[in-house]
């Protein structure tokens, strides 16, 4: 995202100089925001995107502690605050700088070199101070950026729920948020070998979605499956204890994503860049209908009943598969985009269990497989992407993350175990790890 | 709302060429925006007014997920979540340009005849590629237009729960969002014959909220009450299953009633549209207050106990009583109109009880009742508003929402049913419709 | 917070001739943004803030409703819509003007002597009518300010939860919300002897939120702990009832907080004000993570169990901490303040049991402990600190509140009574004072 950065002045540069001229004959096409105004709008926008795509790890939250079973949902609840905490501790540590090496921004190397933690402008900084003036401020770009970083992590949590344990997961995310997801972005977005190469990803279908999803998977593999999932070759479904939480989940996700995918566009200031702004929020919101619809049709004629916590994975199925390229498409084409990720999500949930792949939340099909169908989409409406280099980015990426995940995965196995005790399992992680229940007072049925 | 729209460029058409001047002089007053500023002002104020009102979406989720029992939970979730995404795809494909004619903005006809559906800007418009440059993004405006069709659609589901089958439902809120509501919304806010006869609804007391009522209404006479709620001749309370997720819901809604009275001035880029829109964010919240604190001291005064669904019913009151105008009243009549709001919940509810309609979250009451008290009050605050024309507004509405609402409810009836079977409704709709539970894990006391 | 207001005028003075010589330039920096523009800036930041400060209302609902047993769920769910109605309400009637005295903004004194009901400008106003052109609108402050005055009565309800009467509450939220703090807070705020005096106060650690913790403890220790809390001199712990609630309610506080810290800036028409606002966001958002880490490793440490109460608590403790001074730290320096927060926290809960103060959701170590730490943390990173006044503030302060808000609780106590019988308590206040129960269909256990 940040790679466009240079976009935006380079618009108001050949605009300005006609703000003179323009005042003497009124509001004419052409009268400019100033270069002050036009930073201060940048800003904005990431502030905005920034607290909304903040919002979203309470949407992730409060989804993961629907859809898990009551005696697990404290734990739940404790990895979605601490990762998001990590998160934000470990890309300021590190990660930020690794994703964007100060100062280097056209950089096309793997590994940038810059290691060391962010450093924001000084208090009341100037015009001339300013580390990019006639773009935005640095506070601005790491507070949006440093969502996207933890949301990577947010998805992960939701796959390996109710038999991970609690410090080799979030070990996990420190080196996830620190280097995994740091790392690979800087290819994209901090201007590396894929963005060279012309890989299209407006908001992250593949660099944020694909990378948790990557990581999810990985650890399922490695972690295996719940006690009484899989059972003589047969599928038992487990239910998720709140569907309201599920519910109110997704709809945060939902808003969150308008800051998610609406930032993304890196500018506000000029009218071009706002308008390109509201297309991406109505695109968002019309993939994430096509998702929900689609997903309530195809459970209604398959298994005759339509089934919720597939309308919501629709709904955010339709959100991720819009995240690679939610500016160009029309309305109808994005309704499409969407409906079509809602529709894979229905298809490949069974799909996974299938495979004897325990993803508690549904979290692989949605974030890892729409994410690639979302970064394919990209080649239906954006005239500048090519399948082959799309397909090549995925690739990259997903081997990438998927090495890199294993050996930690690996390691955390080896020196402390990643996997909870069967009795700790049965009984809940919620005594077992932490010694009390998230709902204390209420017989279990 | 978007009939204001010519108002906004006009003022800056008139206060621009004072920008030259006044450069000379340092500050003083007459320093506007420039056009572009004024532009992206605005287009951010419908896409924060936008997001806040989507968020409502999840509001009316919570409450009605809330206030129903927790047999019908998952249910309720479902036709929130569907019924959002529906009105998302339908006022794209029908109902906003149905509301919004292309290129006819000033029409006064009842239909204005242009089907076909909406088409935003092109990627990185241009000030003169723009189809209105001087106001907002035509993307902008539909995300927020949008937003109120799918408030319209949420008022009805609260009302008919527990009871009606999810797919009459839908085809409903389909039938809602792309014709019923475009259609009457266009008589005011696409220019229409009640706004050239001066009916005045700032933010849509009348258009949006009593459109929905009197939906409700109509769907909740024809489908009559549930099961042992009326039982001779006696009300038997019904008691919400969750009332956190009541509150819950009712705080997500004050939050984004502010984007929606808020962004219904429909422009924020010169000094007086901003602090417009700060006196109506004033407005708004003051308004909820008195509604709550009048339905907390009727409601101890009357049951000797105060009731939190009064009161939670009574800030919604107020909000939807100060929608109507919430810019010209001073913070203590827009404090009292609200709070009249919130004294009619209290005495409305069992009212209706007692006229044996069944509205499961007291929606009728809310947004029928206050919407009209709202839309009445107008004329106590604003001296452009006239009595008989705010009612002869309200009773045009009224009565081409009934009709139609009862045509569709009817056909619907004839040819598939719109009740489920006494069986099912006993169960509960999650399990007869669903095949799941919300909380499946808390046995029923 | 207001007190700066002074500031950004001033500013827009100096820079603004600027204009007229840059324009010939190009964008080179000096190109300001019009005084329209920087007024619509700020107010723009008051609406954002505002709202996202209401937010928090329904954070605390959500927190206290989580903490606090089943029985008392309902009720503490009216309190928290009651009493944030109250304070909108009454800081309109008396607050608002008892803080900022019209026309005196400069006044040391300590009652300030304009006493009357928060007026608007006029509907849309023009620049020369602004109260403070070149500023931001008097509705838009207002719409701020109002949020810091609910934020403190929010705090005082978690506390006293479970055994007080709803209405001796609500009337100690009247006087709190109308004379306390409006008054305390214009000794800082508006312009009183504690800024004149240098003290140091950026968001609120002192002016709201010891404030709040204040008022918390004097009604703690005159109400006396709920029956059963200290037994033969152990304290029994009381878990709370909904553990997502109270997770859902920590997440919409750190959301919340963005507001209430960075509008603070009370600026953003500026490149400086905006980066200030952008640090302010990384840096609330940073100590809210050291906290949680903090607080989860500390409880790990000392219990062998991380407890989720703690690490929720630990994140506000954190939020807390920086809100005295969130501009001037690194996101290093704000890390560790928050951390330290977090500390604090994990060992002020178990001894303010031991000292027998009965705080049913930790309000006093988050607010009033945590509140002291922020405001004494500011000489790290704020030259202009001096520790001696800080204290100094602090103790003024804490007097003021102490004093005041045990003579209300003490006139209450003998003219009506704060606390419900004992029955009432045992049975819950659900039942007692409303009627009603909050989850009626889920047994308890």
């Amino acid at each position: 995202m940040k790679l466009l950065k240079t976009l935006a002045p380079a618009a108001a540069l050949i605009a300005l100089p006609s703000l003179g001229l323009a005042q003497d004959e009124g509001p004419a096409p052409g009268v400019n925001a100033s270069t002050d105004t036009v930073f201060i709008f940048n800003s904005l926008l990431f502030l905005i995107g920034g607290f909304l795509v903040m919002w979203m790890a309470a949407g992730f939250a409060m989804l993961e502690a629907g859809l898990v079973r009551s005696k697990n949902v404290a734990m739940q609840c404790m990895k979605n605050v601490a990762l998001f905490s990590l998160a934000a501790i470990f890309y300021y540590l590190i990660g930020y700088n690794l994703m964007y090496p100060l100062g280097t921004w056209a950089s096309e190397g793997i590994i940038s070199g810059v290691w060391g933690p962010a450093v924001l402008e000084v208090v009341g900084v100037t015009a001339e101070g300013a580390d990019d003036y006639g773009y935005a401020s640095t506070g601005s770009d790491f507070f949006f950026q440093l969502m996207f970083c933890a949301t990577t992590a947010s998805i992960v949590s939701g796959t390996l729920a109710e038999r991970i344990k609690l410090w080799p997961f979030l070990i996990f995310v420190i080196v996830l948020t620190s280097i995994i997801y740091p790392l690979q972005a800087s290819w994209k977005w901090g201007g590396g070998f894929l963005d060279a190469a012309g890989f299209l990803d407006f908001a992250g279908s593949t660099v944020v979605h694909s990378v948790g999803g990557w990581a999810a998977l990985t650890g399922a593999i490695i972690l295996g499956p719940r006690i009484g999932k899989f059972k003589d070759g047969t599928v038992i479904p487990i239910p998720g204890s709140n569907l309201t939480l599920a519910t109110l989940g997704t709809f945060i996700l939902w808003l969150g994503w308008f800051g998610f995918n609406g930032a993304s566009q890196l500018a506000m200031g000029t009218v071009g860049d706002v308008a390109d702004v509201s297309r991406i929020f109505a695109n968002t919101n019309t993939a994430a209908a096509g998702g929900a619809i689609a997903a309530l049709i195809v459970s209604q004629v398959m298994f005759k009943k339509p089934d919720l916590t597939m309308v919501l994975n629709g709904a955010l199925a339709g959100l991720v598969s819009i995240t690679a390229e939610p500016l160009t498409p029309s309305l109808g084409a994005a309704t499409i985009i969407g409906a079509i990720g809602g529709i894979i999500v229905v298809f490949a949930i069974p799909a996974i269990d299938k495979m004897k792949i325990d993803d508690v939340v549904g979290a692989i099909p949605v974030h890892l497989i729409c994410g690639i169908w979302g970064t394919i989409a990209v080649v239906f409406t954006n005239g500048d992407a090519s399948l082959g280099t799309q397909l090549y980015g995925i690739v990259v990426v997903g081997i990438f993350t998927v090495v890199t995940s294993a050996v930690v995965w690996f390691i955390l196995k080896l020196v402390m175990g990643i996997r909870v005790s069967e009795e700790e399992e049965i009984a809940g992680l919620d005594m077992g790890e932490l010694g009390m229940e998230a709902y204390p007072e209420f017989s279990k049925g």
